[in-house]
């Protein structure tokens, strides 16, 4: 495969190989319907040895062996240089080290919470115990005494850079068993020593279980062993037929599957099970006095546990459950609440992870954990097609006194080179309670993001609850409350929008055609709308948001393409603020209503 | 001081204050001269017990206690509800937990490097040892054996949502010991017993020392201590008077507080010292054969660790160095060339902080470890004012074959919330070797973003090296090679632009007046080209970046601002791609040459 690419990694694809065939021979699968549900999971973490796991897979029956080594790393093939969950039995998109725990820890807990009676084993490299994931992945499951879960280590001592007793010394035993794991070691080349380590594991129904296979990188292969340098380079025409012959393997394998790679691929994409949603949304609650949409978001997720008492949910916390108001939830569904500590690296994936097994799965913590300090970890949950809920909270500078570290003012920015994921950015408090409903119904990655304050109900011109009685979510609508200004539009998204509705108002009240509308999804512009709003003079946004990738610009990218004259003037965040009140911050920002009056009339040459 | 702000951190205030004051006093510091570069680094890591450190600071005479005590959290003032770098005394802005180890290593790698002769400290809290990160910081620590380095840890048992043991179980100890640290407990109300621990600690030559402190939540006041109720809540007025009686402290401090909160405040803020930087830019390389621009980033940096021997300078690796080119280096200068093994989120936090304690910084890694999996702690690092030179390699779809988990197409939205992140992506290896040099002169974070593919020389009109012999980088300029085109301009920005140019160039010798511009710096447009420019009806901007976040956005931004009727036309990458080689992943997605003349040709309507 390596040869033939041109490139790959084949050392640690040959420490892993007796690994992968224990593994994939004996855990309880089904190669002909590869997404049966109550299958074992076998997550592969060191996601580079795809050569090693393609191979055990064919060799279990999941698909024909000449097509993945004819269709290796060819740009269209689902055979990736990293493993990808669209290949038949691989469970999760792997490749940035250290993320296959996490992902085998949410897979058990949605066994549990599901009773689905699988094991999940989850493979990984010895390098990649250096990440400090890992460690977080490994105490939660200790928590949790998550004994439905094995991690086999390929103890290969390689990486790139050298052996890693050099690179990085990790004294990988040690760091499982102060974090309260089982630790068996074998010999990672010997079937039978493996498959007796992992019945030795899974036999323990108190805690998770390392097997630690000591293993050679490049077994097999005289000239290879113990040789980082084959890491990661493919091996030359020539060690091919050294590495052939010493295989007693047939050199003609290479010339057959050039030839077969100029042909389209056989394997087909996995089929992905269905997520998980609400089956029902429940009754929406109307918020006709101020109210935070935090508050909101946890009455609507306790009533989606109460509606739905036999969807099997799962709720993540790193330790902030009463800052976003999961607390009624948890109190609800005691064995659903998952609480991580600190520790958002293992909870994104696991959470993620879960969110593919059977779980409707939530995650709420602030926005600069749950977004920033996860940014990787919520970018592969989509390139994996998870159905994540992510409640963002304490959003922009509304998150007040805790100050700068704390503002998460790029929950829109962030998200934006993602192509999967959905971004809500509810108004005020009954727009939160319909939202989340929404999302909870809705597959996918979807973020909900809020800022901490308490919110004035958002009105219609008539006076009625704008978001609260029949208003129904539709994810991508821009809702018109102040129509017909021919001066200039604002669009608020979000906290902001109570201000900016004040401010548009009050000019309209002095005789100024100022229209409003509030843009909830500020990543998917509604056309119809923009079209009508884009025929004022001049677009004025406002948002608690950096003023440079939030929903200014959305709406500049969506005028830019049409060569449209209305002009932007885009309110928002510029720098960094202090610690401070919300009302200080947003008055010294030029986003509070004084502000943002002040900008429309200067945008509109007043 | 939380009283009167009305939110905070007291219970970890009182819990850490012994140790504080023992810090404060004890380390060598001179408290109206905090930034004298031969102090000891003190590192609070647990950023939200400001109260505790500001108070301890005030005592040891770094500023006047009333006004913290009036100014805590107000907007406007440096005392933010965490501890912020422009505080005196304080040395890097903390608050998101799990940071602080690892700016410790970075300031005692930095030690090192300098001779500086200083020990650092890092005051830690029990829950953050729950982070992931934490154990890459031990561990490179114990790598290199930083004896200069101590870890105090407040170990109070307690967290926001209950006590430790309960939320997220850590053996603490077993954790450093695992990882090679010495471990001393001692009592951490015991001045003495803390003081007797530190000197014990400083005193071995072989490796760092973590110092756990055994404390009490809410130490002093009895109806706070051992309550996880006041980790994060403010006391009442009532309570307030309860514990200053138990405290025989006078009451009438917070009334006093109160009325001097509405003057300003007092304090200014600390001076931070000049980051180093390249003394010369030495003489550039012109690369007149096509060549990869990593190798040319390496090359240029093995130039400048030659012609400033004495600059103290760091490059720092996690495990990539062949892939990333900075094996030069590392030969030539092997003291300042830091490996640390895959475990970035250390290296992102100990190379910026080691940037602000006197060493030329640069952590070179591939886009999606550099920046996508540590983006928040980028994010922390411009809050820090730090001066890093990050070298993102491997970006784009350029990075073929490693497939969709490995495509960094977001290293320029990554950075676009950010305000204090200049971003520089080189056109060919001369650009890249000019950038270069030109980043390592140019103080604050910079990041320069390049492909892994073997480009082209980019050629001026006239047939000459655009980016050779005299050519001077300068940031933000935008560089028209092909100038005069008044049916279309095309933007182009990194890897593509041999394409793009190759693309004009046909398109003009059909007579079609397209002209070419290289944007290196999309993050910051240069206005006089730009107004150029835009005097074209169509702009067609280029890119190896997500479409909605990169070159694109910026133009859209620009022209949106402005309401004028140029129509933007932006091509980039609309969706993840597969593993193949990068030519075959750019015709897919419409970014190679043809796909590029398509694309124009369309625009102008041919």
């Amino acid at each position: 495969m390596t040869t033939l690419a041109g490139s790959g990694h084949p050392g640690g694809s040959f420490s892993s190989m007796e690994l992968y065939q224990v593994l994939y021979r004996c855990a309880r699968l089904r190669p002909h319907e590869p997404a049966w549900p109550g299958r074992d999971r076998v997550i592969v973490s060191h996601g580079h040895t795809s050569p090693g796991a393609y191979s055990a897979l064919a060799d279990a029956g999941f698909f024909d062996l000449e097509d993945v080594v004819a269709h290796f790393r060819q740009a269209g093939s689902i055979f990736e240089g990293h493993v990808e969950r669209s290949v038949p039995g691989i469970e999760w998109s792997t490749g940035n080290l250290g993320q296959g725990l996490s992902a085998g820890v949410g897979a058990t807990l949605a066994e549990r919470l599901t009773r689905g009676g699988w094991h999940t084993y989850v493979a990984m490299s010895d390098a990649e115990q250096m990440k400090g994931q890992v460690g977080e992945a490994r105490r939660l499951a200790a928590k949790y005494r998550l004994c439905e879960l094995t991690a086999v280590v390929d103890l290969n001592r390689a990486q790139i850079s050298g052996h890693t007793d050099e690179v990085m010394p990790v004294d990988v035993k040690a760091g499982f068993a102060a974090d309260g794991w089982g630790v068996i070691e074998c010999d990672g080349h010997d079937h039978a020593a493996l498959y007796a380590a992992l019945r030795e594991a899974r036999a323990d129904t108190k805690r998770p279980y390392a097997v630690l296979a000591h293993t050679v990188i490049g077994h097999g292969v005289s000239f290879m062993e113990d040789d980082p340098a084959y890491h990661g380079r493919a091996l030359t025409g020539e060690e091919y037929a050294r590495a052939m012959a010493e295989l007693g393997l047939d050199p003609a394998w290479l010339e057959r599957a050039r030839i077969r790679r100029a042909e389209p691929p056989t394997t087909r994409a996995a089929v992905r099970a269905e997520p998980v949603l609400a089956s029902s949304a429940g009754r929406p609650r109307d918020y006709p006095a101020p109210a935070d949409c935090r508050s909101a978001w946890g009455a609507a997720l306790a009533d989606l546990a109460a509606t739905g008492p036999d969807t099997p949910m799962a709720v993540f916390d790193c330790d902030l459950m009463a800052s976003v108001k999961t607390g009624a939830f948890a109190k609800a569904r005691p064995d659903a609440f998952v609480e991580c500590g600190v520790g958002e690296h293992n909870t994104a994936v696991a959470s993620a992870a879960a969110s593919v097994n059977g779980v409707l799965a939530f995650w709420a913590d602030f926005g600069v954990f749950g977004l920033d300090e996860v940014y990787n970890q919520q970018r592969l949950a989509d390139i994996n097609h998870a159905s994540l809920k992510l409640v963002l909270t304490h959003c922009g500078l509304d998150v007040g006194e805790d100050g700068r570290t704390h503002q998460c003012i790029d929950y829109v920015g962030a998200l934006r080179s993602m192509f999967g994921w959905k971004v809500i950015v509810p108004a005020d408090a009954n727009q939160t309670d319909r939202a989340v409903r929404a999302a909870a119904q809705t597959p996918g990655c979807v973020a909900v993001a809020m800022g901490r304050s308490v919110l004035p109900p958002l009105l219609s011109a008539d006076g009625s609850l704008a978001f609260g009685g029949d208003y129904t979510f539709s994810y991508g609508t821009i809702d018109i409350l102040r129509p017909g200004g021919d001066e200039a539009v604002v669009l608020v998204m979000g906290t902001l929008s109570g201000a900016a509705l004040q401010a548009v108002d009050a000019l309209r009240a002095e005789g100024i055609a100022v229209s409003a509308a509030i843009v909830s999804c500020p990543l998917d512009l509604d056309d119809e709308a923009m079209e009508e709003l884009a025929k004022a003079p001049v677009i004025v946004t406002v948002e608690d948001h950096s003023v440079h990738s939030g929903l200014g610009a959305s709406v500049a990218a969506w005028l830019a393409a049409r060569g449209l004259t209305t002009r932007l003037v885009a309110l928002g965040v510029r720098a960094y603020a202090s610690s401070g009140t919300p009302e200080d911050l947003f008055a010294a920002a030029g986003l509070d209503r004084s502000g943002i009056t002040r900008a429309v009339r200067s945008a509109i040459g007043l």
